[in-house]
């Protein structure tokens, strides 16, 4: 028994549902590319195994923790830790990977098979939520769950301890995993100044035969309102012997390091601004901004937030530059305002979902880099939203013409079947399918990766068996879409 | 015969509309929770006939006199009267209820029976519009009028004479249609200075079973752009005896009529601005503000657009901190262009069906009562919107994150069943069902609230049936959910 | 064989579908009014055989270029000619047909069959596009090439020389095409210059049958940022005898070509600013902003863009006056961000494919314009939006209240099936079926024209047939309405 119909996700229309069938199957055996993700090198250079039920599902994925604090459940009574108190400017930057937290000596942690009771009690929450469905994907078909029926507070504890052992066993380690998932390559997200090291061991690891590449994410540096900016700015001269500190050091320094991501395996930049604000200002202009927002920094007396968006906006027409010259293609992520909630932010810190999707405008925001790179066949700006009015108002009509732009596939909150219908439903006939780039999985929950792809092909598949049972679209033309949907538009799209 | 097919909204594929009508069996006879509207407590307190189907059906239900009036046919034509001639700032409040306003000599009725003739005529302007389904449920379900046909000018004269002659008897009073319509709880919506006589009569009637509930609105307070403003706000003193002049004086007023209400049965507050605005002043701005504008109203010649909205911004954080102590749960209905239209404004007043939506920011506005009281568990805020972009964006990520915050149903214009699938579809991903509080009928037309919620019952279970029918939801959890849209929701949503 | 099914685009469920295709079969011998279009007049007045199959059906058609041109083929490879160098203020206008430009020595024109050989190679980037639905019309209906397969690579040539055949028998002339589409009334866009000549031709041979009528389109004199706004308020002046730099004048001016237009047969006029702002300036206000941009132009000196944008917005309103004088029905086509891609444009001129929609005001916008003469029964306004998000905001409760204001069918990005199903879906509502106009082709692909029809009454058929299914309409009304959309509504709407 399963938690998991073979036909889920299907339209409900006999006949369509056929057709979706046949699609499905025709692309079901193909290898997962990942090529936009936050899972860490580190779990396949080290290969340990994966921790309790609870730190491995539920306190790393704020898309299930959100959600049980919105009905009041404290993100302590979760096993969600205070972040440590601030020790001046010395402060260590958080750690990006998924690991809890180094402990502080106020916290006490929660006993994890009570969080894993909590979480189960709570699992009727998710009822139509794509975290429902990924869950159930991996408690059924990864730990065999479906006999004992679906996670609730009766049933609880026999997932834990099933879930427990499981990950004991050699077939639950990362590398064994990411052969069962049929990955074939696996993209991380990366700290401009990321040494890089556990991707360079995986490289060069004889015993290896996956392969996990990072990503160029110079947020940090990029963004003067970043809270470790002036210390992530120092950090970059450092590794690349270059004074930062200097527009022309500046832009050395990140040459050099996204030629350094390169040379480890890295296809892509990615840039997480609050909106898609681009910019083309001349080299005199930029460099006397970069040389204002520096000198006074880190107490922002005399620049403006006005001026930090400004110089956001100006150094992704850089990025663009430099993709052109070293190929890197560039993701644009925009529209989230992060940490909205002030007293979660100030007790738990970033990424404790509170982020909120805003109303982003791409018409004229996008117009300073596209007339500046957009006309060049050769670079490739992949762009994404969390303004789902923007699918057929803006990127439809931007990315089905200019050539340097593509639409990436629905994301975050968007991420799941409705979503994806809205976005192919909004986008396809205006852009095509040949301007989107397939699926991202965009997680840090390792164990969700088959279910999300599995929901992806899904949705694809009921979208192209509804155009051809309504025929817009040829059965042969379906089948072959099919398999660029989930293959050859993301293996092409991010040069993989 | 009937006008209404026992399969009507349904999803019209097989199989899933068969798991639809079992899921609308299961709740079919669950009594109905009404918890925000505007109907007239005076009605059940006075139990006398309700007027002839023209003043019954139309005048007062802007939803059908608006279309008829897109249509070119006046308001006169309808028997909408002008408002009578201001006579200086003595001049009367309109009367909230939805009897017609005081007689003025310049008018002259339209003849009942000739405006319904006019309105059956044009029943086909209402073709693919909910207030259709409304109102064929009522003559259908009400007034056995399905052997006659559809309204139209042949069958005008003889929908007239039933609905009269219905009006008549016992059967139709407002108290033995309460209990037909198997209403369990009914709530107004109140003035802040109302008297709340008639639901004091009605809750020492021992004749009375029912329970009809006042809501406090305190717009006419808060905004100081209200037309009634300075008047109101003289009243409130006059009621609490409190000097409403000075800040103190006013907030201690404002809690006083909380209670009021509160002793009357109210569960809730409503707020009607024109955005959803908040602010956090403290306690000295706030006061400074207030005598501000106190100070020189009703000229308006200091303070400025600006500050009112801040004004109206701030008394919304107010109110949340009010609703701490005193558990009234917190409703925000924002973002209507009220009395667009200058020309019937001026002649007909407010109310005219001239309310237009805009768009309207939840993700910045929201943020100040949200950092100050988001947090809190016992705190309730549902918003509404008029602005659909935002359901996906910001308000179910909101919702999804808060614990106070809690998204209200469809509303006005988007209380329809395309805009309830829309509203389940961009919602539900994100915030689960279980930050959605039920259905609220919001209207004045008490005739139609069976029908309303007959409709949102058979959308609800129409987008669960198809969950379901795509294995996205176990039929058990369904059933369950059913419950829980039509009844329970509400319940717990508005401490009833 | 056909390329297209007879069931194309009705809804998969076999019940729904069904009713489709009766509700479709009922009108499918309707002719085809065609009240808003970019076709020429002078194809029929000199009734001259088409060009080659390039030159018809790519290099004029901006849906299909713009497409080639995203995935980096050159527009030069398309054979679209980069625009003759500027020779200063005596630069003639773009002809507004769809003729090749007069040629310039440093152009090489490409080789028509090798351009359609381009196309083939790629028509599968038009999968799931409505470009895909035209096209397989017109191949299959028209040209019989339903037998060769869809268009390829391989089946290229065959089209090519299939479709230049037939072009040059008498069944291919312009005026055989127009009886053989069953074209009633064809409306054309003109400049407020035009001599009309073509119109008048026609109006006045014996041997023509049918009825081609011109729009007055007056952009390039209400706008003072068109590139011809000079050159046009001087011909304008000669072509009245009036002093068109003066307001009075200026206004008489703009009268008389009005009634020129309609005394050729117009009975609409069309504006497509790029917000939907209006503004009802004194007579004064708008006299002295005229003279100031008068004045000054075209050096630009003084005059700002918003005071540009006010006299546009302000010009809006007067045309209103001005057809409440003579009839006229007023288009409003809102919201292009016109030639976003500066290097295109630089290039190539305008209507490359780089016109991009943005956010569009209409509750704040139109309101001056509806204050003033909104609620004139005799007027009609009809708009078009390219913000899709305006739809159950805005525009449906607009059009539901004001007697002057009608709204157009999907335009442009969101002619299509999906964009057809969203505006119904958004706009029946709350604005019913009788505040819409029938469909608008809006083409200058003459050669699409059925097709686009075709494709308007299925998706409508479409949706008739599932508000039956649901029993939501009664099946006679939907035949009724199935009536209106295709004929009575574009009928009545534009006075034809």
């Amino acid at each position: 028994m399963s938690l998991l119909h073979p036909d889920r996700l299907f339209a409900t229309d006999p006949g369509t549902r056929a057709i979706a069938r046949r699609l499905f199957d025709s692309i079901a055996d193909l290898p997962i590319l990942s090529p936009h993700g936050h899972t860490s090198a580190q779990w396949f250079a080290e290969n340990q195994p994966f921790p309790n039920p609870a730190a491995l599902f539920l306190q790393p994925d704020h898309y299930l923790f959100r959600m049980l604090y919105s009905q009041g459940i404290s993100l302590d009574a979760i096993g969600i830790l205070p972040r440590p108190p601030k020790t001046g400017t010395s402060r260590k930057p958080p750690s990006p990977s998924s690991e809890p937290a180094p402990e502080s000596e106020a916290i006490t942690y929660a006993d994890p098979r009570e969080v894993w009771r909590l979480f189960a009690a709570n699992y009727h929450l998710f009822r139509g939520t794509p975290s429902r469905i990924w869950l159930d994907y991996a408690f059924s078909e990864l730990f065999q769950l479906g006999e004992a029926g679906r996670l609730s507070a009766k049933t609880a504890d026999h997932y834990y301890d099933t879930i427990s052992a499981a990950l004991q066993t050699p077939e639950f380690l990362p590398r064994a995993l990411y052969a069962r998932f049929h990955i074939e390559v696996l993209a991380t997200t990366d700290d401009p100044s990321a040494s890089l090291t556990h991707h360079q061991a995986l490289a060069s690891d004889p015993s290896w035969h996956g392969r996990i590449i990072p990503t160029f994410r110079p947020d940090p540096v990029l963004d003067p309102d970043h809270e470790h900016f002036t210390h992530s700015l120092h950090k970059l001269g450092e590794l690349t012997r270059e004074d930062t500190h200097t527009w022309k050091g500046y832009l050395n320094a990140l040459r050099k390091r996204r030629l350094f991501f390169k040379a480890n395996g890295a296809t892509a930049t990615d840039h997480g601004h609050p909106t898609a604000h681009t910019a083309d200002l001349t080299p005199e202009e930029a460099g006397r901004l970069f040389t204002n927002i520096i000198g006074i920094h880190p107490r922002h007396q005399s620049t403006t937030p006005k001026e930090h968006d400004l110089f956001r906006a100006h150094m992704l027409t850089e990025m663009a530059r430099m993709s052109l010259e070293d190929g890197l293609v560039m993701q644009l992520h925009c529209g989230a305002f992060r940490n909205h909630n002030r007293v979660v932010y100030k007790k738990y810190g970033s990424d404790k979902g509170a982020d909120i999707p805003q109303p982003t405008d791409y018409v004229h925001a996008l117009r300073p880099v596209l007339s500046r790179y957009g006309n060049e066949p050769d670079l490739r700006i992949i762009v994404f939203t969390l303004d789902e009015s923007a699918y057929s108002r803006e990127l439809a009509p931007l990315a089905g013409h200019y050539p340097a732009l593509k639409l990436g596939p629905p994301w975050w909150f968007h991420d799941s079947p409705e979503g994806m219908l809205r976005y192919r439903e909004c986008v396809t006939e205006t852009a095509g399918f040949y301007n989107s780039v397939g699926f991202n999985d965009d997680t840090r929950a390792f164990f969700s990766i088959p279910g999300r792809h599995d929901t992806a092909r899904r949705m694809d598949a009921t979208y192209l068996a509804r155009l051809v049972a309504e025929h817009r679209l040829d059965e042969d033309e379906a089948f072959e879409l099919m398999q660029d949907l989930t293959y050859n538009f993301a293996n092409k799209a991010y040069r993989l």
